[in-house]
């Protein structure tokens, strides 16, 4: 399972130094994972309106070299295991081939409660 | 009614300029109509939980001089008129007594379901 | 000139309320200015390598309804004045054809130094 | 070398969920760095007038409990390492005792060409 994405740059997401700051690029791979989800035919708004959440529980982004304004970067998101209740990812982030970042994440399935729960089977990786 | 409070302005908060991007004005303005609320004994986290929002209706911002990263800001916010179901506040934003904006809004009470509500009457101001 | 564009809304561009926060729409307006530059033939990123700034000095914008996560808006810029040094610009954000926040803009013309500048002749309008 | 700040959860950076986003907790951190290195003497806008700017090339987080809208937060920020060109930050972020989240974050050094180049003397750990 994997995906690609396109995402420009926008304005206010640089810094100081013409930089895509740091902190957006955790922005941009929660769209990886929503865009990933989406191919695979469910939207992330209707499982939050079904009471199943997925929340942050572990980030890793290793940064090589900076994003600037307006520039198109491509996105690949893949899932790299998944558990009952949790599901981890990674990330390349690419402009033009030349690597930007690689990360992991470790989202886990919550309910409306903020408590783990099992992620539904729907969302099980088909056999 | 009026509150001052002082903003440092934060590096993801200026754009390729170096200056605070004008977007983020609105979101200081929210934090003085919060401080405001709060030194007459309000949270507004408090009143959302009560069911008691405020949302945005209107709002007018004319830009004088750039601020940029690290500048302590001052922020005055007053409440300008209060109707049963409006609130019209006016903004002046200043760096060392030198304007960098003035704003107006409106904002508009509503309930959990979004529509219009009256302001409770602990919201009142007083004769 | 008049140009239309499609925005999804992003997850950490919603506040608790679930809405749209009110500051983001200013962002989504100046998505649609450079867009319209760009479907010009002008890239805004280009004009500032050049010394060519644009500074946002007013914004007016009433808010009719909200928007939520995930939805996908329609934003149509059109320019309805333009002086030697000013550009006035009007927006509106729609769901389905239904009306969520109109707004205009003036944005100035400013050089490396941050001071009022003519509007390079390239970008005048066309008779 | 340790610093600890308080920080209050502002409106726009709470999601959907009504929590604090997590790509927000990296410009927490972020201010953390700069507040230590304010109580050292040193600012960091007046570095990247000097043509010293640090960028973050790792970060690691551990997400354990959500922060809310308008809670008071404590911050704990400590250097671990210091290299010639890089510096390794450990974080705490606190509400109340109960531990929110554990980061560690790797920065270097680079000048106005966002070429590495060592750490001015000045800002090495004294003896």
């Amino acid at each position: 399972m994997e995906q690609s994405i396109t995402i420009r740059v926008r304005y206010p997401e640089v810094d100081a130094m013409g930089y895509l700051h740091h902190s957006r690029f955790l922005q941009y791979f929660e769209m990886g994972r929503i865009e990933l989800l989406r191919s695979l035919g469910f939207s992330y708004a209707d499982l939050e309106k079904q009471g199943v959440f997925f929340v942050v529980v572990k980030v890793e982004c290793r940064y090589k070299a900076p994003a600037r304004y307006d520039e198109e970067l491509t996105l690949v998101t893949r899932v790299v295991k998944q558990t009952q209740v949790r599901i981890d990812h990674a990330y390349e982030l690419r402009r033009d081939g030349i690597l930007l970042a690689e990360a992991n994440t470790t989202i886990a399935c919550v309910g409306r409660d903020g408590q783990l729960m099992a992620i539904p089977d729907f969302l099980a990786p088909k056999e």
